[in-house]
């Protein structure tokens, strides 16, 4: 147990003992600056050097604040100024805006750390991993559940046996959006930004791709229900949304989602045999409660936040981008996500179920 | 605050002061002799008066055993005997045989209080409540959870807004079945004897029921995808099962449950500006968390066991019998919960979502 404690938050994925990236940083809103920047810089692997918004103007402000040594527009970025100055592009815009910037980065043969979702339809994702592939460049998405100590050690006792079969698993991921960012024209909350959707896409990827990485298992079917109620909420079809997955060998996973109520995550994976649990689950507080027969054990990883989170996802990219070791969560790791998602959608559209292959 | 707590547990449903309910018990399995024997001596207003078995010789064993007066058999219990010696009827056998010791129950003028689920179909269950109207005699279904403290207060704060509009509800109900009876040829592996199937009649009702409890609204849908795996569910379709719920008012509702997994109960409604948890939340065991903002309050009823629960079920029921207050939740609230789960097991049969009305 002490052993086992001692190397909860191990770096059990790193493979190179020094080295730097440099980073250029495209879309600079409040995750960027409050989160994105100071866990590159207290990172071990990572330096910020260009950061990359609407206007040079802006771009060279921004960068003044937070001493970093360029800012360049998106239209500069685009013609391949400062490409010397970085080694990697992180791209953090709202979704629809990914592609440009992910292919222009695989043009200028960078390494490409793109949020997620990582597109706002599957075709127009799918068109970004084949660019990236034509290219040869590596498209890394910031999936930072795969580096988070909880969800890692989780994964491993999983794959052990610690919970025997898993058998079904709940996932939940509600915030109050328009508390965190108290504008109804933002662009969550805009189809032709953000996408299928808002709750899904932001909140509700959580759930799904982290229960695919605990479980290293993929759906076969979805079937979903979802609303909007509130005024803000009328342009996207899920305020609120609930799914039911079909995992491969007949894991059963439901999961909820609302942009529009009290802030909670969790997720619960219950086995024949034991049960893990993450709650709160997301966005940087992650405690993970193991139980097996009449045991339980609750693990709380005190003062590992967001940016810490961040953090080891920037250093266990520049790993991959400086080592040898394969990349991913990849593209098509992504793209299965997107389709996933749009199957969601499109369920709760129809009312009927949607197979996935 | 103090108020709050100091009226926790306080009996607001009582109308009575004193009187007492002689009870006979048909169907004496380890429930009932574990629990609601022991419940009923402690409780205010009721005894146990009658025990109704296979055969006289075997009520009256356990009826020497248990300290009542009287044991009787099925055969004689339907010929009325021993009618003089009690006033109101529990029926607690497997969910096949409720109808026939409900009905004679009725036919015997005695107040009746049956297990949930009520039947085994929804036609039985029918039948069974028109009989009850007929004879002029009342219905209750024992849902236990309606007068669990926790919930009683979950219910008030809801109703008072403390979570705002409900959006989303998560169930989970699950336990080793066969680690707690280990006989793979047990009733509620058996559909004839146990209905539709095993963990959404038998687990999956306690999300349900207190969900349509705590928030006063209906399922207007359901979907749902159930699985058996192990040898010893060949006959049930739902070793585990993962069912939507659309909800009035555009509630979404998430259950998921398994008779042969890790046992864990959780019941969560998250609100536009709160949120209610219990968690563990059946079974005796009932947890509260009230989340509104980031305040959280975690109550744990201490010494309130499964037995407490039954007694306080019991007293209600006493009470009802005694006073004039209406009866409930009546054989039409437990027809709903049969409905609902038929058209759980008609949706995970046909892959197609139910509408329920």
């Amino acid at each position: 147990m002490q052993q086992w404690l001692d190397g909860y938050d191990d770096r059990d994925w790193q493979t190179i003992e020094d080295g730097t990236v440099r980073y250029a940083l495209v879309g600079i809103g409040w995750w960027t600056r409050d989160v994105a920047i100071p866990a590159i810089e207290r990172s071990e692997f990572g330096e910020v050097a260009v950061l990359v918004s609407s206007s040079t103007e802006k771009a060279e402000r921004i960068a003044d604040e937070e001493n970093v040594e360029r800012g360049i527009s998106y239209e500069q970025y685009h013609e391949g100024a400062a490409a010397d100055d970085y080694d990697a592009v992180y791209v953090g815009t709202p979704n629809a805006y990914h592609r440009e910037y992910v292919e222009t980065a695989a043009d200028l043969g960078k390494a490409v750390l793109c949020e997620k979702p990582m597109e706002a339809t599957v075709e127009r994702a799918e068109a970004m991993v084949e660019h990236c592939e034509d290219a040869d460049v590596p498209l890394m998405i910031a999936y930072r559940m795969h580096t988070e100590p909880a969800v890692r050690r989780a994964r491993e006792l999983i794959e052990n046996g610690f919970i025997g079969e898993p058998a079904t698993v709940q996932g939940h991921n509600s915030q109050r959006l328009l508390e965190m960012i108290p504008d109804p024209d933002q662009w969550r909350l805009d189809p032709d930004v953000s996408g299928y959707g808002t709750s899904v896409m932001d909140l509700g990827i959580y759930s799904i791709n982290t229960t695919r990485y605990l479980l290293g298992r993929e759906p076969v079917a979805v079937e979903s229900r979802m609303s909007s109620l509130h005024d803000a909420f009328e342009d996207v079809p899920d305020e609120r949304s609930s799914s039911l997955l079909a995992f491969e060998d007949d894991v059963r996973m439901v999961t909820t989602t609302s942009q529009n109520a009290q802030v909670d995550t969790q997720l619960k994976i219950t086995g024949t045999e034991g049960q893990i649990e993450l709650d709160p689950a997301f966005h940087g507080e992650c405690s993970l409660r193991l139980t097996r027969g009449d045991l339980v054990v609750d693990i709380d990883h005190r003062e590992f936040d967001a940016e810490r989170e961040v953090l080891e996802l920037f250093d266990y990219f520049s790993d991959r981008v400086l080592g040898d070791a394969e990349i991913g969560p990849d593209g098509r790791h992504g793209l299965a996500d997107m389709r996933i998602i749009r199957a969601i959608h499109e369920s709760a559209e129809t009312g009927e179920p949607v197979e996935l292959r």
